[in-house]
């Protein structure tokens, strides 16, 4: 056994003997123990924090006494003057061994610290981004061994990091030599290696010490919508979360439609890129400054989206995508400059990844849905519904995962509703209707009040009463099948047949009017026939998606259902069932994972292993494709009734029992809406 | 001993036994015979043309009978209908094994043929270009098993050509699926890959087959002139080449005073980069119209140049290269895309290589000198010589190879001589002075006669007598100083001292007038004192470069010399030796090597294994640095006198006594020009 004195890390356990005099930092690194450093062990980082522990520990076999770590020295006081550290705090790389000692490794001062995620996420982000920090000193040129400023900053970096081969861009190179001289050779650079394979590629050089944070924004780039959460890139942070309206939206509201554009309209496509990168721009713009950072510190993108979203933002024509065999032009990850998709709000050698697609109705959307909710290691069945314009469906566990994407429409995010609008304040998000009364009562986005209670009024003053968002829809019509204002079929009774005076005529069909304000000059906020008819055609596209995966599966139900999407948090399950979005599971096996898809971007922006993992997970998932399925269709069709035509509900009827009623005259718009009408629209 | 046919290849001598039925193409492959193929054996392409030989071959102990290969198929015929095949030639892929046979493969049919290269070539070019073009089989599409194209196509590259981990930029992703289905799933593609260890890339797909040829330009860039040589990427053809000034002269006619410009306008260095850039462009497209080719079949170009010009093509602040310890910002090769440095001219995805700098002063110009001459192969001690407005000198053997760069000016190129001009019709280039009635004869570029004998006013009837070149002063200074009209330190006689009235008295110095237009209101040439000063500056600096490099190696005489640089080939060996330029060597060991650093360009644009050699043999070349050296200028100062002050001419006296002549009367411009004045400036 070693004299050497013995060195106990915690958390992790690791130990060994080093000789007196060795640096903990040091003493960290040959333990493979997870210390950071950002310079080198030059006591300018502070990133090495350590907790030295003092006297008996029995569960180390270890007794520390006064002395076993050497002297609070110069640097630590210099350090501690000009910036603080905290009490019982040492310098990893000042402090040396010098007799047995325990020490901790507090969170902050891991390389690989672990983000919280919300309660419901199926695992933690651990910290391992594709650019990091390295303050490196470079030798000075010298004429008679003559190298590139360059160079020798490359085999300063073999040498203190081990980093091989690294290339660097014309826009870096230009600000090296000034960079390298005003530091007095000593530099902080960034380097990005997206992949454990991919060659290390300089980003940014500083004079000196940055201390940073260098930023990276996740986009989940939608049909209808873009959502971007810009995060530090040391600790995960989300600093600021921001959305915009996809401005491909004029030129066609599903994807099918802008698919169509383009074949109609040569060119289309170019414009359609066009605008996406200059709304995205925007809104990079936006959430920097929003978060109040540089801009030009934002190194890194990751991107999701759908195939065709996918295609336009990289300038591809997405129009084999609207027509079988449905081929990718290409189906893997991408690692790309970002200035290749001309994202110039950025870093100018910011950098760029696209997790892989699926197929080609499936794409790197639910690849990321994937990445954040691990249907492959999970030992139940699993339905994850992903719900968006176009939706994305996985269902499996670690046995074998299915995937498919369903044409849903826009119509869950409040669009093609006649008093639809997006999630902002003033927009109805919840609503109850007494089955005795018929009688409404809501709460709008940006209050907690609800319509009947005291102070709502004064709560909804400044934002007014404006249109029902995509849950409030979603639980507008549940509550009104639930009241017995709608039959199986989806027809609104009339004023007589359900003995409300809201119950308004229009022609043939009726409506329900939830709220009027149109005393203060606001909306008649109803609830169309034609909306049932938007809804009942996209809860079909959605059901029998997820059908078709439990037939391909050969299961009748499943054990919970996870509703994800930009306003997957916002769905009620008991609603959602109660409309036959999804298959009849217990109540409390139905949960909701948020922006499943934004939170696999962000996954994917933090820790670059998870790129390696769904890219080969996305191999492994067996894809089914609903537009050339016959069974697709009847599932369909059966699915339009509201919940089902026919198949039972039994947990569902447990909680929520439905009124047989029919308000079916033999007149008006009967029966179930024209499924056909819709079977190849994708959005 | 098999019992299988022999098949014997000619002119590798590679043999081997093949079953009956095996086509010749296979048999190559498998032995390892450089035959061609871009369309992998489908009677397409016409590449794997071959000789089969019938009789007794004692050399190879077979006799080939009749029938020894299969007979003449209808792919064969079908080909020799629509194009043609030579008599007795067969496509290797079609003529298959029958019984011992002897094949000879035409040079045509290699690929990796050789490129004649002109008599004093020290090496011949192996085409073996980093862009190539091959024709493939794309699976299609299943929807059932989805995959992207770029993912079958990768697919198919690695199973038919092994070519490994291939990436496709945004460029060609984009035409990838219009191309496959034109195509009808077969595409031709050109592959880049510059280094054997670089990752392949994409750069073009064409539908079906494509036959190119696909071309490159090789491009010194210099600090006068730019040249470029258009070249095909299949046979190393030089379809055109072409030249065009720097537009950088405007900011500064030597590369010191381009610096300077950049210290004292900051961005000066952008407005630099930009006006190279938009002259490489209009080169680019100039010798394409020249060649008769589409610019956009253009896929690479070399760039060869000296450091200062390096970092201005690269958008680099050359600032550091102006002062101790001349770092720069990279010294290793580049491998860019073409579009890094505006060049649009090109195809959109074209490559870029530049060669390695050895030094801050002793650029990529230089290392593309070593590797046309290969000093570094040479038995004999070998004196490489650049001329051009920064000189690059390269001293060596097989032993050792030295290299260093000096600041000549440039007056060698007609710059800063009063009738000075560039290499043009109309300019005299070489000149001939009686030593007894000091008349001179001579000849202008664009005509073989004398301006002595019968045709001549005819023949310069169109261009004119416009002034002298870069070759004719020196031939012109060299021609007074063996005609006793220029004394040792440079001064030039009177009318009185030489008797002759063709000596103009110019102030208190005095030119000699070589030709009077002016009567045809053409220009009067003449050789001034100040021209005598510029050339003494000039020579002197390139003297004192090869002196230093032979103190460093110790020796007193090089065994031969070589005179390269654009207008290294039409420089008299003999004029540069009287005027003292070189060394003094025997005068059959002065050579010219032509544009050498032109030809190293080419050498790397067709041969990508010549990357790797040169980018290895810099780093093996000693540097040494004019700059800094004192014995440089004691040298310089030395080399001021026409040939020199103390070294001897043994050779040089053997054929061209010089006259001992001095016209120094006291006053005037004596003495050695002001050496200390030009010390610093380099171009």
């Amino acid at each position: 056994m070693s004299s050497d004195p013995l060195v106990v890390f915690t958390p992790s356990g690791k130990r060994g003997h080093f000789p007196v005099g060795t640096p903990i930092l040091t003493a960290a690194r040959q333990l493979g123990v997870d210390l950071d450093s950002v310079c080198g062990g030059r006591g300018i980082c502070s990133k090495c924090q350590i907790t030295p522990s003092y006297g008996e520990f029995a569960k180390h076999g270890v007794t520390v006494k006064e002395g076993a770590l050497s002297e609070w020295n110069a640097v630590e006081q210099r350090y501690d003057d000009k910036r603080g550290l905290a009490k019982g705090r040492r310098l990893g790389c000042q402090a040396k061994v010098q007799g047995d000692i325990v020490i901790d490794v507090p969170p902050e001062s891991q390389v690989h610290k672990q983000v919280v995620r919300k309660a419901a996420a199926a695992r933690a982000i651990t910290m391992d981004p594709a650019t990091r920090l390295i303050w490196v000193q470079v030798a000075e040129p010298d004429m008679h061994e003559p190298t590139g400023d360059l160079e020798r900053l490359i085999t300063a970096l073999d040498k203190s990091h081990e980093i091989k081969g690294l290339t660097a861009d014309l826009h870096v190179l230009r600000r090296l030599q000034p960079a390298l001289r005003k530091g007095n050779w000593e530099v902080t650079v960034a380097v990005h290696q997206g992949h454990a394979d991919e060659v290390p590629s300089l980003l940014e050089v500083w004079p000196g010490y940055f201390e940073g944070p260098l930023y990276g924004i996740a986009v989940d780039l939608g049909s209808t919508t873009i959502a971007a959460h810009l995060c530090s890139l040391t600790d995960g942070t989300v600093l600021a979360s921001s959305g915009a309206m996809n401005p491909q939206i004029r030129f066609g509201e599903d994807l099918m439609s802008r698919v169509s554009y383009v074949m109609m309209n040569p060119g289309g496509d170019t414009e359609m890129t066009s605008a996406v990168r200059v709304a995205l721009n925007g809104l990079f713009s936006e959430i920097a400054t929003e978060a109040g950072i540089d801009p030009g510190h934002v190194v890194e993108t990751v991107f999701v989206c759908n195939p065709v979203m996918h295609h336009l933002l990289l300038g591809i024509d997405p129009v084999e995508l609207g027509q079988a065999p449905f081929a990718l032009a290409t189906s893997r990850s991408m690692s790309l400059d970002a200035r290749e998709l001309d994202l110039t709000a950025l870093h100018p050698s910011a950098k760029t990844y696209l997790l892989p697609c699926i197929a080609g109705h499936v794409g790197a959307d639910a690849a990321a849905v994937a990445l954040s909710e691990a249907p492959q290691t999970s030992d139940d069945l699993a339905l994850i519904v992903d719900v968006g314009t176009n939706a994305e469906i996985l269902l499996g566990n670690k046995e074998r995962v299915l995937a498919c994407s369903s044409p849903t429409g826009p119509a869950f995010e409040g669009a093609q509703i006649s008093s639809g609008q997006r999630a902002a304040p003033g927009a109805i998000e919840r609503i109850e209707i007494n089955p005795e009364t018929k009688e409404p009562r809501f709460r709008v986005i940006g209050s907690d009040i609800w319509s009947d209670e005291e102070g709502f009024d004064a709560a909804v003053a400044v934002t007014g009463i404006t249109g029902i968002c995509g849950s409030g829809i979603i639980e507008a019509v549940a509550e009104m099948r639930m009241a017995g204002l709608l039959d199986p079929s989806g027809l609104i009774g009339s004023a007589e047949q359900t003995g409300t005076a809201r119950m308004l005529a229009e022609g043939r069909t009726h409506s329900y009017m939830i709220h009027d304000a149109s005393a203060d000059g606001g909306p008649v906020i109803t609830v169309t026939q034609g909306d049932i008819r938007a809804i009942q055609l996209a809860k079909s596209a959605l059901y029998a998606g997820a059908r078709l995966l439990m037939d391909e599966m050969g299961v009748d139900k499943v054990d919970r259902v996870v509703l994800a999407g930009a306003f997957g948090a916002h769905i009620s399950p008991k609603h959602a069932m109660v409309l036959g979005m999804i298959p009849d599971a217990p109540l409390d096996k139905v949960t909701s994972a948020g922006n499943a898809a934004g939170t696999g971007a962000r996954i994917a922006l933090l820790n670059r292993a998870s790129r390696s993992e769904i890219e080969k997970t996305v191999t492994q998932i067996t894809k089914v494709e609903t537009a050339i399925e016959p069974r697709f269709q009847e599932h369909f069709v059966a699915a339009n009734a509201i919940p089902h035509a026919t198949d039972l509900f039994p947990e569902l009827s447990k909680i929520a029992p439905l009124p047989d009623v029919s308000f079916n005259t033999g007149g008006g718009d009967g029966g179930a809406a024209g499924g056909g009408r819709r079977r190849r629209r994708r959005g």
